[in-house]
């Protein structure tokens, strides 16, 4: 048995307002395109298949035209259970009709027990669940926690190997001794307990998951994330991603990188340095761009100026330090004469203080100002 | 060929409020019912599986259930387009792969040329579609109207009509000759000529249309609308509801009725005889009531004392007739003094006008008022 690990597609999502529907169509190629070169026994996906409950009509069209490509016309057997992204009975609808061509999705609880045998390998397919859904499921109210959950569940799986077979499990969850992708995930909303400790899942050959974009998240050889395909994040930007290709005969896990383009990256300098003709030269302007100016002055407009070299622009950013936070300043307000509040305010904002020609400035207008606000309630 | 016609289930739907789908379940195994003891060869549902383009999981859930026991237990082939009230793409999501079950679904305008052939009969499932998806696919624009359209369409596929076989067109359209439900439904939005000429669809040995929910709307022998199988507005209250039973071979229509229960049913009559124990003993509690009183009289919270003995109220109305409209009398307000103008609107409520006795208790409440008001100003 050989087969290629994915996972979190996350279709119909956007990147600050970009649509990344055309990205993954070259996600969706690369792996395609994996899959038939190493030419895999099937494919896992462990879950977030779209990025919301409730995706878009074209989103819906996308998913359909990529699981009929691999299922349908490469007849790729595919491995899929829901994320905590997806609903389950939107997404699980058709379940029952995709089975007859090899496409086993799984959305309820109650199927994870029933293992699919391809080949020499039984898989499980444990989608994304509430602690209450187990519970109900072994009917025991007293589960507690996803461990808990997990040791039933493993043994339930386990009571029903099949001697001689291999035996892979598919989940959706945060396994223990992985790290948490701060900005694309929320925590597993399962019991007090968060994660599940990966000793748990020792039975298994391998253990496919999903949930953590970080491919490299867990240490251990059996227990592996996939990763995003796709950067999906700022906090993803400097993430090698890829898909896992799994041979269970040979007992190899190999890594293969997944070039990205568009891809997310970040750049830190200068306004001068970002925008000088040599740099400008070697934009990718295909590229989401995360950037970080060191300027210290305030630089007019800057957005709309970036946007003519960076045309996809996430985030900007800049290095200056504010001397003290803006709140406190605040209170002070009433306390200082328009010049020092001005002069506060620039330190503030550009981390450095007027100048003396600047100050003169500064007085001079304010002078002026005063002028014309006294003209205008004498009269 | 022997087939079933059905269509405009509308799951989801709520009725004021009422939640239907248990009455759905009902209407879904007396259908079922009349298939399996009908021995029919295939079920056709014509359009409008859903009530909205996104129904929620529980009704997405039911509709899975009710398709996979028509189709995957009773091995039942089902041919079904989308209607309007159903969006194509969620609805059409799995089509490729219902298909090896004998489950046609479709939802593209494009697909309605590839006829379905079981036994000796070809079907043309031609789904919900709007003018310029018709444009698009004929690659003319200057296709004005729906008439147009269906003049191409029918031609398109009598091209493919196989001799010796029967023809079956299914569609979810207004056919011209129909009388329009008034309540339920908006009109196609297809071009500026809403109806399709049934004379068009004279070259098909049944045509199976989905869209009006009265069943009586085409006097046309080979023409039909089975309607909706459950009452779904106050304008059904009077109508038969049922499926239609095909036989192609023997050239003969039947109309199966579907009792309906809990029935949706209209009662007229005054308060004291819709609450009279006689009457009230009767009344079937689950049933949908919408009311008519024919008091003259104002009954203080009638809502509240009807719903005990008529739990399922969907509309009560009276009788009475307003003297004159109240934006008039609105004008008029500052002229008249406050006992006219609580003589007004008493005769206005209850067409009556005050009593003799009545209008001295209001002079004398009005007076005590008054004297409370001066009180109060000059406090």
């Amino acid at each position: 048995m050989r087969f290629l690990h994915t996972a979190d597609w996350h279709l119909g999502k956007k990147l600050n307002g970009f649509d990344l529907a055309a990205d993954q169509w070259t996600m969706f190629r690369q792996i395609e395109s994996v899959a038939l070169t190493e030419k895999v026994d099937a494919l896992v996906l462990a879950g977030d298949l779209f990025d919301r409950a409730v995706p878009s009509e074209a989103t819906v069209d996308q998913l359909k035209k990529m699981l009929a490509q691999l299922n349908l016309v490469d007849q790729l057997p595919i491995l899929a259970i829901s994320g905590n992204h997806d609903s389950a009975p939107r997404l699980g609808m058709a379940s029952a009709w995709y089975r007859a061509h090899g496409l086993y999705l799984v959305t309820e609880f109650a199927q994870a027990f029933e293992p699919i045998v391809i080949g020499d390998t039984q898989f499980f397919l444990l989608p994304y669940f509430t602690l209450q859904a187990a519970r109900n499921y072994f009917a025991d109210e007293q589960l507690r926690d996803l461990n808990q959950v997990m040791a039933k569940v493993v043994a339930t799986m386990q009571a029903q190997f099949a001697p001689g077979k291999h035996h892979v499990l598919v989940a959706h969850f945060f396994a223990a001794g992985s790290q948490r992708t701060p900005a694309s995930e929320t925590m597993i909303e399962v019991g007090g307990l968060a994660a599940v400790d990966v000793t748990l899942l020792a039975p298994f050959d391998y253990v496919a998951l999903g949930h953590l974009h970080n491919p490299q998240a867990l240490k251990t050889k059996w227990v592996k994330y996939s990763g995003s395909p796709l950067k999906l994040s700022a906090s993803e930007a400097t993430m090698t991603k890829g898909v896992r290709l799994v041979d269970l005969t040979t007992d190899e896990v190999r890594w293969q990188p997944l070039p990205q383009h568009p891809d997310l990256v970040k750049v830190t300098g200068s306004f001068a340095e970002l925008t000088a003709p040599e740099q400008v030269a070697v934009v990718d302007r295909e590229n989401y761009y995360l950037l970080t100016l060191t300027d210290q002055n305030e630089i007019p407009d800057v957005m709309a100026k970036l946007r003519e070299f960076y045309p996809r622009i996430l985030s900007l950013h800049f290095t200056r330090q504010l001397n003290q936070p803006v709140v406190q300043t605040m209170h002070n307000l009433t306390e200082k004469s328009p010049l020092e509040q001005l002069a506060a305010f620039y330190e503030q904002t550009t981390g450095q203080p007027l100048t003396a020609r600047q100050q003169k400035w500064a007085a001079e207008g304010l002078a002026k100002i005063k002028g014309e606000d006294d003209a205008t309630t004498q009269a």
